[in-house]
């Protein structure tokens, strides 16, 4: 029993309390805006036509059958929506606002992404497909973001057209996946080596070739008009363009239609958030109607990436409790009173003493009494306030 | 993709409401008492000395290793402090207090037990062993029940006490524990036809056979000293004894002497916590010194079990949101005042009529004015407060 295992770790006293604080903030926006918690298996039936199958942790089960463990919260959301709203799942229009937070797994190889176990939370908004539905969805990302703290960038865009545009160039199918992995990576030499070697008109490839530049503010919507000549690719501007419309306040809202990740998964509006300094997203999501039920769309924030980049700006960390208590009924009056008091583990007061020094705690409390230990703090007023209060409530 | 696999379930939201509710309650009283929250992984490297091996999932890792999904919290915070507190791993006197929440998973047949994916909140208080460290678990025990609404009675045994009688009498080593199951169960006859075939003194073998009655007040541990003779138990009675000498409110607690489950593992006091008219503990737990670490105890809740117990006595189901939105910036004031609000998602005025009155909400904003849509609340003066407040407010 020495390291736990690679790609997991523990997590101390003040990371977790800073983890619990920001999954709270989170839950309350959610909660505040209607989206309900639920909460789904960590074991699931393996399913080789899952998402991720390919990176999922696979377990016997008893009667011969093989689990894996939750790779992704939103097939076990599907599920959970088909199993507990049959008739949306079914294609009824009625919203479904759903938030959740918990552990997935990958099997992955560590030497490549050191982290197995992550931490996810986030929202899905099931049974409706519209640019307002899309656009919540996009303020939330830019809410979650805010709510923690940090200064979001949320960047929308299109998987549909960047496949349309590859349709109407005449690109071949299986090219597809290689040149929007180029395209997603902003990679132009990539994509041109792709490019030349197809029977494609020049007009058609330069086109083609603009995507990874169309990136930008609001404007770029026009530019990619202009580049991009199709007008089954500009029904899909439309569609960008109809979300933006929702938004009254579109600050630190960005146009990236270079943006093509999973593009046989997404079918509307996708987007990411970013934060000032921090190359990595803090969140995906997008709307992925007809792939795992009739109209759905959400976004999932990685919590552990959110959390290095929280580090990066501040660190609130958690406070040592403020008082070492000889005196049961006075610690109880402080700790309804929001403070936090250890119980003195031994009763004899010189050890009583030794023991607040070395934890760092600047009171003891010991017949009724506050007595400063280590630095004088400034709250010690405050406390006393709390314990000569006593007499007079209720409580009595 | 039908039902999640045999014993794990989706917890719906009223469901998941409260089991959030009860999680932050019993996280909010372990914090005021210095419990610091730590996480710990989910994947464990598969330890065949493991106190729950034999009912741990096992998982092949890519480089032949083997590993486990974690099926109890106690042996992964001993690990926790080995690496954290490798001084006090070696045994040096120093209070670690932790408190954690989680999943753990057994992989037992479903049909004996149904539930396989459990959540777990407890808290370890490792690294001293007294009675004043052993009242303080207690007393966090009983303040668990009693914060998330339930009477508590919480039963205090001592293992030693029957291991040292088994000793006294006689009774082969191999016997031990299945004579200590018959006494757990309160299984006179059981344990009589155990220990018939043996050769021991009529004495001994009714003093051993009065345990399983031995079960009351405090009176119990009197009782006890005149049943059981020897002075080697005695010494097991006087450490409960001292225990309980530091409640000076002993409401809610109980002897149970014959408290003798997973004897080779506990070492000192064990406590069991259950409420009125619901059969099965709530919580367990005890002092396990010498067998993880030096010094520790602690104490772990079930929380399906728990939020079972809950349910039979009330039933505090999440309001649905209390209005329907088409004024943004009306429902950005309320929800900063509290208030749940979802964000119609039709802009027209009888779609949105319909979505509220669908989902049970009462009220509609439209333009900063709230409408009675189903049945007429009684906040919507609190509501319209809230609206009329704004522009007095910092936020303009």
């Amino acid at each position: 029993m020495g390291a736990p295992p690679d790609g997991t770790r523990f997590v101390l006293p003040d990371a977790a309390a800073r983890r619990v604080q920001v999954v709270t903030s989170l839950r309350d926006l959610f909660h505040g805006w209607g989206y309900d918690l639920v909460e789904v298996p960590s074991l699931e039936r393996y399913d080789p036509s899952h998402p991720r199958a390919g990176q999922s942790f696979k377990l016997s089960d008893r009667d011969s059958g093989v689990l894996a463990l939750r790779s992704d919260f939103t097939p076990a959301l599907a599920q959970l929506v088909r199993l507990a709203h049959p008739a949306v799942a079914g294609g009824a229009a009625r919203a479904i606002r759903y938030q959740y937070a918990g552990s997935v797994w990958h099997a992955i190889d560590p030497e490549l992404a050191r982290t197995r176990e992550f931490t996810q939370v986030g929202i899905e908004l099931v049974g409706v497909s519209s640019a307002r539905a899309d656009a919540e969805l996009i303020h939330l990302a830019r809410e979650s973001v805010r709510t923690v703290g940090l200064v979001p960038r949320v960047e929308v865009g299109n998987p549909g057209f960047v496949r349309s545009a590859f349709a109407s160039a005449g690109i071949p199918l299986p090219l597809h996946a290689a040149c929007a992995d180029a395209i997603d990576r902003k990679d132009r030499s990539d994509l041109a080596d792709l490019l030349t070697p197809l029977q494609i008109e020049r007009e058609a490839q330069r086109a083609v070739l603009a995507i990874p530049d169309l990136y930008g503010g609001i404007e770029t919507l026009d530019l990619a008009r202009r580049a991009v000549p199709w007008p089954a690719a500009h029904r899909e501007l439309d569609r960008v363009a109809g979300v933006l419309r929702e938004f009254e306040d579109d600050s630190d809202l960005m146009v990236d239609l270079s943006m093509a990740r999973r593009l046989s998964y997404y079918t509307g509006i996708t987007f990411r958030a970013y934060t000032l300094d921090f190359g990595q997203p803090l969140l995906g999501g997008g709307r992925y109607d007809g792939s795992l039920l009739p109209a759905a769309a959400g976004f999932s924030i990685g919590l552990e990436r959110l959390m290095r980049a929280l580090t990066r700006r501040s660190a609130t960390v958690e406070p040592p409790p403020r008082v070492l208590s000889l005196d049961d009924p006075g610690a109880r009056a402080l700790r309804d009173a929001g403070v936090r008091v250890v119980r003195a583990l031994s009763t004899e007061l010189a050890a009583a003493r030794l023991e607040a020094s070395e934890r760092g705690i600047p009171y003891l409390l010991v017949a009724g009494a506050l007595e400063a230990v280590a630095e004088r703090g400034d709250d010690l007023g405050a406390l006393e306030a709390i314990l000569e209060a006593r007499g007079e409530g209720p409580r009595g």
